[in-house]
């Protein structure tokens, strides 16, 4: 008789919260560090930095129907005139799986370009090759995926191509006879293979972009990942085709010589990750990337395409204090070797240089509810 | 013994948190659609954007105690230097319900000015009137209310008139004569009226703005509203004189004759929604509109005092595709037309324009957690 | 049988998220006011304000790991160039605590810096001492804490000395000679003493920042409490000598004689507060502060050092409507005084003012979530 009593006093969850609690998450996505910066190779500075704090919310809202949302702490909040939502927002989503195989979403997303480099969260990322880094990655559109039985994913996605209008992003006057296009798209196609009981996993797409009247940007990633007990790697290949240039490096250089917005440019990337766990608690891990940048369209023809090689390179180490989390403290080694072509150094007045920095710190997506 | 071992082991979240988890929600207020913009009758964009996205904490925190907070992803934050708050925020206040008759809430509100039109949720709103658009309506103050046994509410409240300061509004050189309030308040009486078990409601009310010394604006809102089973209709008459314009519509228009900040202007709009649920699942609506614009203070006594007349008329479609949760697919067409009188054409150089769009999206207050 | 279908239907927490729905909460430390303000004397200006409205995050995540983040929608968020998080955001740590003696974080921290003012929430102040004002309290770094047996508790921190670029601080045309720091770190200890069963407590600390190049600043703060069961009174005794001058108030004033960033500065403040409970749910206290301001490197060997003594008194009263929870009712009277040497007066063109404020309002940290 007591016990039912004490059991009926008790405030109960209903159950459509519990399943809320249950299955929504939120998430500081958190990187932390202590740098020691060498910008070319001589000791300039030391600070603590929050590399990157990205508040999430994410899960299962109702059957069937999932919600993210991704916010940055660590970039200017600035609505933005293509989209209408800030510029710290990277997701905010709605997506409905009406059964196991189809899922269709739309919102704020992340572009499913693919690559592994591209693919992981944020915090784990250290460095971005030149490729992703100047790259638009959360655009608005929507998105349609089907995943087969044997765990093939396809996906289908319609964007905006960016989160600023022409206008913002160039000079019209720099770029005579190229108009706005009416609906600045990216089309994206995507998939995400899996081989082998996931020992083999690829993450290849295609992208075409609408940048102005006329004018596209093409392009192709192919991540590929091997996953064995004691040895993971990933080779990512990117390669991008702009006709008037998006990543706005070239562009950056041909300033010099009144050029504010280059056009046939070209950058491709090579990218790797190899990671190979000591013990259960510690991870050696090395990123190497080479990203090459290439102008087509010099009215000079004698000078060559290539512009800039740029490598990296990121030994490092990533030790788990925490038994079944997900918290990793790191130290690493960054280098960046950036060398300019004779006709980049001469004429458009780059110079090379070799930075390093060296940082310890932490990486976690705590889940704080 | 054993089954009560496991009970024991099983953490218990603590009754104060039952109680919180359970009345208090969060909530992603979004409205994300696909645009096809015609301004002038013409195609020239297609994007999509991001139109409303608030994230929103609500609900009983203590027994008789409430809070509210809104916020939105969509507007640069900017602290202002009337209330110290952001700009982005919309809402920051608690309740405290001493009795199921009466209320007092303090912090930054929303103004209770009534109609349907204002007092709905902002994702439910395609296009606003100009006259609800053009006002500041959130607003930090204090606010009374009082509900009869007969379900009448009614509410007085106390605000500022603005969030940012008189100086930063107009320009003082502009107004000359006119001096800074002390207290530039705004004051709010407003009754919500309900009739035959709610088949009739009227959100109406009266507020004075203070706006300078001497300086008034007065703002009359009737919101009426037939709710049956088959039919619902919401019918706002909204009227506002101010002594110093404050909505900013005629002064935009008097700069040409280098006055930069009208005086005696008049602000009148009707606004009608009709809703017609076809079945459980497919809804039918309608929204018109128009606004009139009136200079009173115009200093050729021969031209008359109606300077624009906007029309907005909105049809529309709206789909839930889940049964018992409020997201719903909308289809709509917003027409917008702008008709100035031949003294606002000729002399202040404005000139007549038909704008409009078409949207398809989703529209949902997402409950998260 | 039926009860136990009954139990299987519903659907349950998972165990590690009731541990965090147990131990996590989700605060909004709010302090809204109506503002009655006295500049020199003479009554300008009313207006409800958002005092405080800040964000907060906290608890333990996991068994020994706590995680606190708080956020302000008070003040304009912006990325900062030295810790690369917004300016808006206070804190986002994550604390590790092996045993019952050690606690270990890193993150953007609170600098320990002790003094019962610094110490509480900041919602609880009503009007900050100078020599806190004026300083950057919120640091991106690391700390290191042990508490004893009985209660004392030790903590050593290194952090950024702070959130901007010695650049963004200073013109460094204006400070010819002296060279960024490298590092530009700040060092805490910190000691929490706690007698005769925390009837007597201290918050007692030494600080030294690195400026820049061989430029330190010292800071000294002596926090002391006695707690009684009627009574409960705060002294803090701050001091601050800075080689280059970092609150910036001084060489506010040596501007007028061409320094734009002054150097040997000095700043020194009393503070006190005396709490008397008149009953369970009513206090009277009475905030009483005393900034001096110097500047030892006067060109002018005449002039004293002491440039501004800066008085406060706040007396008030605080009114707890709600049993067991945290939310008061508050009227106050803010009075301050700034009173310039003839020196300050003559050559740096000051002059002495007395401002005042008369505010009501309410203070709570919400527990929301």
């Amino acid at each position: 008789q007591r016990q039912i009593d004490t059991l009926n006093t008790t405030p109960i969850i209903p159950i459509t919260k519990q399943q809320l609690l249950s299955n929504v998450d939120v998430i500081m996505n958190m990187r932390f560090a202590f740098r020691n910066e060498f910008p070319d190779g001589e000791y300039e500075h030391s600070r603590f930095a929050m590399e990157q704090f990205r508040f999430e919310i994410r899960g299962k809202i109702l059957d069937k129907l999932y919600f993210r949302f991704r916010d940055r702490y660590t970039r200017d909040p600035a609505t933005q005139s293509q989209d209408n939502i800030s510029r710290s927002t990277d997701l905010a989503y709605v997506r409905f799986d009406p059964n196991e195989h189809w899922k269709i979403y739309a919102g704020k997303l992340c572009a499913d370009w693919g690559g592994f480099e591209f693919d992981a969260n944020p915090i784990e990322i250290y460095e971005y090759s030149d490729i992703v880094e100047y790259a638009d990655n959360f655009l608005s559109g929507v998105g349609l995926g089907y995943v087969t039985k044997s765990k093939q994913e396809f996906t289908v996605q319609l964007l905006n191509s960016r989160t600023a209008t022409f206008n913002e992003l160039y000079d019209s006057a720099a770029v005579p006879g190229i108009r706005e296009a009416k609906f600045p798209y990216a089309a994206v196609a995507n998939w995400r293979g899996n081989f082998l009981d996931g020992k083999i996993t690829t993450i290849w797409s295609y992208s075409i972009f609408k940048e102005a009247h006329s004018e596209y940007m093409n392009y192709i990633a192919l991540g590929n990942q091997v996953s064995l007990k004691k040895f993971n790697l990933q080779y990512d290949f990117k390669l991008s085709w702009e006709q008037l240039d998006r990543k706005m490096l070239v562009s950056d250089w041909t300033k010099q010589i009144g050029i504010a917005a280059a056009q046939k440019t070209k950058y491709m990337s090579h990218w790797v990750r190899a990671d190979v766990p000591i013990t259960k608690k510690v991870n050696l891990f090395f990123v190497g990337m080479v990203d090459y940048a290439y102008w087509r369209d010099n009215p000079d023809p004698t000078a060559p395409e290539k512009l800039r090689t740029a490598w990296g390179y990121i030994p490092g180490i990533e030790v788990y204090p925490f038994k079944n989390y997900n918290l990793k403290v790191f130290g690493n080694f960054i280098g960046r070797s950036y060398k300019y072509s004779d006709y980049a150094k001469t004429t458009l007045q780059q110079s090379d240089h070799n930075d390093f920095r060296i940082s310890v710190g932490i990486i976690s997506p705590l889940l704080v509810l």
